[in-house]
């Protein structure tokens, strides 16, 4: 009674809400819907960009450092080294090059490397004494920069760990989908393997799809459907994983071809969670397939081989892209 | 049967119990009824001080170390170092200067800051040479103070560590939440976006409303109720993100005015959390809107802009905090 | 139809095997039940002990090194170094004393601490030069020993880090749990509050109670049971705390008297978790009251302070453990 | 209604996709179906092998360098540290010797060394001066190499607390299971033990039984069961715990003999989570019983000993393997 009470009193206050909160969103909104451009980059990223942030949100040192590649990390790091040289260079040469015992005076350009690589060897400790601080001031900017360079380095330290402990998938995507044959009836299917020799667990997958509708009133909307998978988790992953969403009557997909999915702007967004076991972390993989991403009949090539060498099952991660045509079921 | 059983021993038992049970508290207790303060603070933080803690919580030096500021952070750090080499210094003059080889000794203060350098220089791990420990007791000291310098590195590096790698949200809110119309009736709407480059996804957010209310006695009491959004979770969070709570009749805000809600000392308490996708940890954020801090008959102006450079969706944060005057729908 | 079969499958099959299943057990088993001593002890650990364990499990060197306390953590570390450089001043020793360079060799003593003074300044790093290894196995040896420093020190720094950022609560709990009036009834209740300036948020609380029981057959056994809570969950903990257990007829302790409690060997196991602040870890703390430790007819004194300075609420943590006698209901 | 509409849809578009639906899969699939080999190893890893995976995948530095043992990691530590140097000192020869101040040149061999340990020198930025650079280049090369050393010890700090830092479950298995009598029918049991002082709490426990069955046509294929067990979960883990399935008559064990697990390639799959207390991190264990590491008609011999030293419950772990032979109940 409550609860029949309550539904027709929300009824009553606004049919429109009870619509809106029945819609599914990602998070994308219902906005997009011009058939440029896709809403998940193949590297998982967002196909958006934020603009007008602050400087210290857009600086988010940490976050770029770790997430960089690890050449760009290698040139900031010499780069920085080598520019806080310069600056201390200058400063122990405008306080006099006489203050550091040890260096023979010569030419503006001797003279402003040896004390560059007096500044190194304070900076990084090494300290080998042939060249070393005399007078007040000049010792004081070397124990300074003595301090900097363990701060630094304290800074470098807690990078190299993050870059190496943050949580990395290394989950490789089938190249493309199939839309094939699938037990009696058709499936949506793409396969994934884990590469790396980090097991994982508890693998779990969110597939969706967003297209672009008309409403009644002709104006388009985007609007996004879950995909039922017929296994969305496993427990272990030491082999390869078929996904695959078959072609029932319930599922958005029923009765789409080819050329409707191009005209909705099909897109699919995976959504991959799991656990690895190094350090039990959770990793978790997205990606996306569009319309033109889908080969229509065929089947993937079973990766897994049963030949066992020395009782070891082995797949073979080269066939992960591998398909072969085959007639879809009517 | 044993479920009916069960229901009428408690009622027998204490009607009290029964509706203390279903109060709901977030924590802050009912006694806060006085309208000078709020709860929560602009940064997030609680509006309530413990005293008489132990001087151990009190220091609980590592959590300080960590949310305090990168000036303070510094200040700190030079001021311990500054006070450690003094403190050696004093130790080292205490020996004698004579069991520093390479100083040339001369005035109290000449001697006082050679020694100090040779205190940096031990501390860092420098250790150029120029001046050097001779005698048994002079050096067991700077044996000694190399391994403080390393122990307070490593420290230094963890809490580096722990600054940069700490889960922070970098989620704005809007400077005002509004109370305008939506749809075919009127909500209490409210923005965030996230600042930072580091993605979040699996966004919550959970909403209360805190009030002062006079019970049938006259007694005053705080009250708490959590309000239902019409969409309290997004997947992905590459854009903003209005967070709309509608006043059905079931809303505990269904017919209040600008009035009753000054007089009732509304606060509202919003509690965010989410996982940044670099290391996959949780971040969350708090903030509260007090009733001045909400606009009646407004509309935020819709930072989504489907122009796209290259493909690409912009969203520009500065937009973040403007809205629109727009009449309430009645 | 199933589940109806289902069930009487069971019970055909094992009557006993039902009754165990249902058998509540927190991991203890049901053999402890002479009065002799506690299950869980102040601080939280539990009152039992594993012998025979294998060498390697015993070390467990990180997990020793970073629960112990501070002045045992630096008496190990000022141990290891001095064993150490100890072992190397023997090698160099061994080599002779004529490979260390800026030596003046003399008494064995003198020779020996100059060349502890030398591995010193090698293993930290100083490396000042007035001493210096000359000839290739002397300074292969200290080429060697540096290696081992940074080794040492990398540990030193990961111990330090670890030791700081691991999750820790400062819950405080009420010295006694009361057994008071509580609302139209009786209570059993005790208080907490975080004492750290880390906020605690999402504190969840599970309380059991422990006692021993004599079976029909006169068998004395363990049980467990779980105890409801009037609240056992907050979302925000800025202020104290008091867990309440109303004693209504289906509680476990209803009818129980101070002697009863006594003659089981009551026993209330206390688990709480939270989430902290600083790093979104969770914390959890452990606590017992046994039924020496529960004041009948008592109540806490409130420790919540409504007078505020500067519209800040405040709370005095040293009433925590204060309680005013107080009749029971009856 | 709706629902029953939906479920003759599904029924009627596929009855081989809700059989397929239905079956348990662990992600190891059907096929392997030779009883060659087990799917998991005794030290938990699967048994199974990826080829062709791409370089970076496979070397997975850190992953490798985090999960190796421990005389592994020194080897490959001073190795590197070896290899590094070399490589330095011939790039110093190649500038010339006379750049190195404090060395007297000699064969080819002495001049090598003492460039050798001049680089050990500056890469553990021990530099103690006796030789340093002069010269421009070769200068710049120390300053690279002293960048270098910090980097990699950067590195190594990193390791060093990944490698103690990660969670490691030290839970002992017993060494065979028994199927012995449990009450007053029959059990599958095993039984583990926490060897390390780092408690756990939280222990859930998942069984399943993994063989291979003839389906009807005559095709062998592999057959996944979750095993029911009598207790799944404790809150707490001090002392040794034994999981017990019951064999009732919902068992896929019931009626199973020792010729009948053999023949079907019987592989009991165990995977084990809990939480420990220093980080309050997850830790797992996975183990396998293979049919011939079952003993029939025995009981394990209790490990719990109710004598107690100064009031503390002592556990036996040398008695975790134990069993006694026992006839089953009938």
């Amino acid at each position: 009674m409550a609860l029949l009470r309550k539904l027709v009193n929300r009824t009553r206050t606004s049919q429109l809400l009870d619509k809106e909160e029945e819609r599914k969103d990602l998070g994308f909104g219902t906005r997009i819907t011009d058939t440029g451009g896709r809403l998940v980059n193949a590297d998982g990223t967002f196909n958006s960009r934020r603009v007008n942030v602050s400087f210290w949100a857009w600086a988010d040192i940490f976050h770029r450092l770790t997430v960089m590649s690890w050449p760009a990390f290698f040139a900031v790091t010499f780069g920085i080294y080598f520019i806080v040289n310069c600056l201390f260079s200058f400063v122990y040469l405008g306080i006099g090059i006489g203050h550091l015992s040890g260096i023979e005076a010569g030419s503006a350009t001797h003279n402003f490397w040896e004390a560059f690589f007096f500044s190194a060897q304070t900076l990084t400790t090494v300290g080998y004494g042939r060249v070393a601080p005399i007078g007040h001031l000049t010792s004081a900017i070397a124990a300074f920069e003595a301090l900097i360079g363990l701060l630094g380095f304290a800074l470098g330290t807690g990078l190299m760990y993050g870059r190496f402990s943050r949580p990395k998938s290394m989950i490789l995507f089938s190249k493309n989908a199939v839309f094939g044959p699938y037990l009696d009836i058709n499936a949506w299917m793409f396969r994934i393997i884990n590469e790396s020799p980090n097991e994982l667990v508890d693998v779990r997958a969110e597939v969706s799809l967003s297209r672009v509708e008309t409403l009644p009133n002709g104006q388009k909307t985007r609007k996004y459907y879950p995909l039922k998978l017929e296994r969305s988790q496993v427990n272990f992953f030491p082999l390869s994983w078929t996904l695959v969403h078959p072609i029932t009557e319930e599922s958005p997909l029923y009765g789409a071809t080819e050329q409707s999915m191009e005209e909705s702007d099909t897109e699919f967004l995976i959504y991959i969670r799991a656990t690895e076991e190094t350090f039990l972390q959770s990793v978790h993989a997205r990606y996306s397939y569009r319309y033109n991403e889908t080969v229509w009949g065929a089947k993937f090539r079973p990766m897994f081989d049963n030949t066992k060498i020395e009782g070891i099952v082995k797949v073979d991660v080269q066939t992960l892209h591998v398909y072969d045509e085959k007639p879809l079921n009517s």
